[in-house]
């Protein structure tokens, strides 16, 4: 973290990969990572999802890029409580990621015969993404939003699907939701969302920027269904910090991006 | 269906794979499937989830071999519906499958190169397994359920991980809900549950009639969340219904399984 | 390939991606895959292999983009025929090609569980693309040769990797080979000669358009062993008629391709 | 080394699944693994393959469980030495792995994103199972024989296919070839020799103790090819170990065994 603020120092902005500034209340970031050292960058960095924070980030000098699984959660969640069109404390994050996630640590736990043709679920209730994802849901609804998160392990290399469920608040249908949808990111260069009764696979963004979203309301139990997808290591980490970076630099956001 | 009448005309006992009677109401059948033509024998068949039935089984000349998917969920929810400790408004089944579930279908959706680095969910409120589900945890609560179940297509050959959400009914905590799980299941032969802390992959079950469960209570949102695996070709078909011929036939119940 | 025609009647130049017009000898064409209907055209056609036939590429109005198996064979042997460093009744391939290789055919050996975790040769001596290897040896040795050609499915997407042996010539060392290697394809932008004692493997070449070549030389055997590994959807197919398309119309070799 | 003394003085008959038996020259074994410390008993080990020394396995005290590859090239080779079927300079062994060959080893070769969508050839011209194989292959041909040997890596669990080629001696087609190895084999209960025109892929031998073979003879070349697969977990190390035990100890061969 202090590697941050020595290239701020030199006037060259920063857009950080790392969690560091992604928190912005320091007891949050102490209670899932630790101690943090910079506390004041803390309170300036920008949440680098330009789907919500484009204006500040366009001005920022230190950008925190979002997690991968916070990306597809939140970008998939985040017209549901704009609209209010969710019960707030209804929300599940059912997250799957193929293993670059994990990166390139020597754990047994990534070797290949560990990964392939096996399926697991992994720090549940635990997962140091889950107050990112919170973070974002609150500001939007402009109170505290607690979410259950699980992520689990995919035995393929690239791609994180987020399955997204919440209670639907009075009248709702597929319909209604889809038009919702389609216009919050109408016009958002690297959100898709599918025509209605169709969903995403990671497939359709494998080494793309964008986040491909599917919607449902199911009536039968009130619940709106989200999927969400993205490639882990573009829109959910490199492919995002270009964008960040264009918008900082009033590049054209989409330069360099497919 | 009729192939079942013609073998117990023979006063052969059936075990049965398809889905023609796992469903007592023919009106429920008929809603997911089509017509219905035996619906005597709709009456009579028993659900064949040792677990739940295994004397109705031992008398049974029909048994109805459940589905996969149903298999994993409903032995990962019975638990807590037995025990009244979960709202029955509030359940959710996150369900992920290899993709030897579809069959041998000769679908573009099934070739290699489409499956292959791809995750994917599907039939989003419309799989034809939520019936069966809803079926047996009504049973159990003795009113009726409804639930959410989302399949998702995993790049795996074998195995079912199912994620169940559920709100806690009042005080719970992890410890309660394990020893809750660890007493209902301490005589099955065929269901482990994980220790505290731990949960299953479903490379732990690979080629093996058994279903691993892992639980967790999540304080922050009072929530229970249950990992339930199994083989989607052993204990999620053909191994079930060795089990169920063995009870059948009074054999050992474990004959010839693993 | 009358549609090749057609389009050469509208001064249109033509890359084509089908065995069409790969074999200049009608007679070898119509052994291995039945009448040929063109014969005019199949004279005219330059075999699309860049390393070997730049200049007649780029005056050709004709260009037969060759297979991704002879792609990866051909530039592998190719030097050591130049050379004179190997005996001509020598040599053997043996290759292994992801399953994009096979095209979207709806074949049963296809899906997902049938090629997951497995693995196989077929077509032993009968495989449509061992005449295409044979003729552009036999072009640089000035005789007619003859290979053995095995092709194996590898479960994978993309890739193509060739094990090409042979029996050296008289004195031959490891260093003497690679530095042969190195100076023959010294000016070419596609083809990278991997370092003494490494080897290339498919994930270094994945989307690219680059044929990657290791050598080795063992005096145990007196044999040479080279291994040869490109993209089979890139270099092997749409990659280079790309480069062939740059070298026809003017452009840069290069353009467009990585 | 040392511990199968310590077991042997105990009277306990040892199967050692290392490689510190194999070799039966001392300096052999040193160039290929280092120091040697108990050459008496190398002398005495049997190599454990049941199918060239079954009456001296039934009575050794201490056999030498064959490696993963050299059980593939040795049982798909030894039929055409016994038979004098081929000219003896002119063996290749081109053998392809799954990646449960490698053992559990912490390395970052065998972490999932290296392995998966990749295939590469390794330790060329320099494998430790190549003596293993010439030691064999020259005790059938009663000569000195060298091959080449080249391992390759497959994204896969479980499996060995080993391609084998080599130049006939005189006449030879392709129906009588197969009937020698029909002949060859018949008595054998874990060698399958193929109908004529098919091959095997290791998913007809996973998790078995089978080696599949299928036989070739290319008229054009004048060379024999020789597919063979095996699970290298299974007839590649511990269900071979359990067959040469079953041997050992006076039980049915086959006991235990799938």
């Amino acid at each position: 973290m202090e590697t941050a603020q020595a290239f701020l120092d030199l006037k060259i902005p920063v857009v950080d990969l790392s969690a560091d500034f992604r928190l912005s209340a320091a007891e949050v970031y102490e209670t899932w990572y630790g101690a943090h050292r910079c506390h004041d960058l803390l309170k300036e960095a920008v949440y680098g999802l330009p789907e919500l924070h484009r204006d500040k980030i366009k001005t920022a000098r230190l950008v925190a890029n979002p997690g991968c699984y916070p990306t597809s959660c939140i970008l998939g969640l985040a017209p549901l409580l704009k609209g209010e069109l969710i019960q707030l404390d209804s929300i599940h994050c059912d997250s799957k990621s193929g293993v670059s996630g994990a990166g390139k640590t020597m754990a047994a736990s990534n070797l290949y015969c560990e990964v392939n043709e096996g399926l697991k679920a992994y720090k549940i209730g635990e997962h140091r993404h889950t107050p990112e994802i919170e973070q974002e849901l609150s500001r939007i609804a402009g109170q505290e939003v607690v979410v259950s998160f699980t992520p689990h392990l995919i035995p393929m290399d690239r791609g994180i699907l987020s399955t997204l469920y919440a209670k639907a608040n009075g009248d709702l249908d597929s319909a209604k939701l889809y038009n919702h949808y389609e216009e919050f990111y109408s016009s958002e260069p690297f959100v898709r969302v599918r025509p209605l009764g169709t969903f995403p696979s990671t497939q359709d963004v494998h080494m793309k920027n964008y986040c491909d979203i599917g919607v449902h309301f199911d009536p039968r139990t009130g619940r709106v269904v989200v999927v969400s997808a993205i490639d882990n290591l573009t829109k959910g980490a490199s492919g995002q910090a270009i964008q960040n970076m264009n918008l900082m630099m009033g590049f054209e956001e989409t330069s360099a991006l497919i």
